[in-house]
């Protein structure tokens, strides 16, 4: 593999890092003026929401997101302070503990989610036409395998 | 407007964001551990590599990073540390600022670009065929080109 991008592939890169970079600001700016939530206490409500009894392993949940433990540590007391998650050992593994969703977690993002999702159709999902959007999931269904695969198999930068 | 996805577009925006998010915490993992650079300084030294003079005003760099005014001063503050940018007063305005790349920045970027073009195609570029490179430029400068259109035109969000 040569060390380079033709322009088409550049051009293609490019538009998209910069384009994604300021989507997830500017979704970001939305969410914090609308529910007072960052990115990644969304996406931690939406995972516990959806997971079985509201509740994840710590591990699991650090998997999940893509943080270092020592991020998703410091993320859930950021959240258990403001009453959205609890934390108590896992049932099955006394060293071991669980992020637990609260009524007001849950509550919170029933009441965030209807203006996240015009945020995203605002920005993004309305503009495309259904050729468009079945591309969308066809790259980054493949994209989120493969590196769902990477990060299983392997982890040797994370662990430099 | 209602405030919901069809499950197609709900299942597109999903795939997207998860494996956005996963790509870009590889690839800044990628780029720590080949480089010792973060996605910020990276885009920094690109951003100030292209510009004439390879300097560009603190307000001009800040827009095009979409930080804010007191986050690109943390950023340029740890690349002045290590060496790889300097701070200049602007010369037709003694208030303003420019941030100027040094040699040392130049060096840097440039032994740090190989690999993180490697890590490009690796990742992303090299699975895509013709037509999903032309979807992924055609969805996404239209993405970026709306989004700094919102930039410009108000940022009610930012400024609460």
């Amino acid at each position: 593999m040569t060390e380079s991008l033709d322009s088409t592939r550049a051009a293609a890169w490019r538009a998209y890092i910069e384009a994604s970079q300021r989507l997830f600001t500017q979704m970001e700016d939305d969410l914090r003026a609308d529910s007072d939530l960052s990115f990644a206490d969304y996406h931690v409500l939406v995972l516990l929401s959806e997971a079985p009894g509201q509740r994840l392993r710590m591990g699991e949940l650090a998997g999940r997101l893509v943080f270092s433990p020592s991020r998703l540590t410091y993320q859930i007391s950021s959240m258990q302070r403001r009453g959205l998650v609890s934390k108590e050992p896992c049932p099955d593994d006394r060293r071991g503990s669980e992020a637990v969703l609260t009524a007001a977690g849950l509550l919170t993002l029933t009441e965030a989610a209807p203006h996240h999702l015009a945020s995203v159709r605002t920005h993004l999902m309305d503009d495309l036409d259904d050729d468009e959007v079945a591309c969308l999931t066809r790259i980054f269904d493949r994209l989120g395998r493969r590196l769902r695969a990477v990060g299983t198999t392997s982890n040797t930068h994370a662990s430099r």
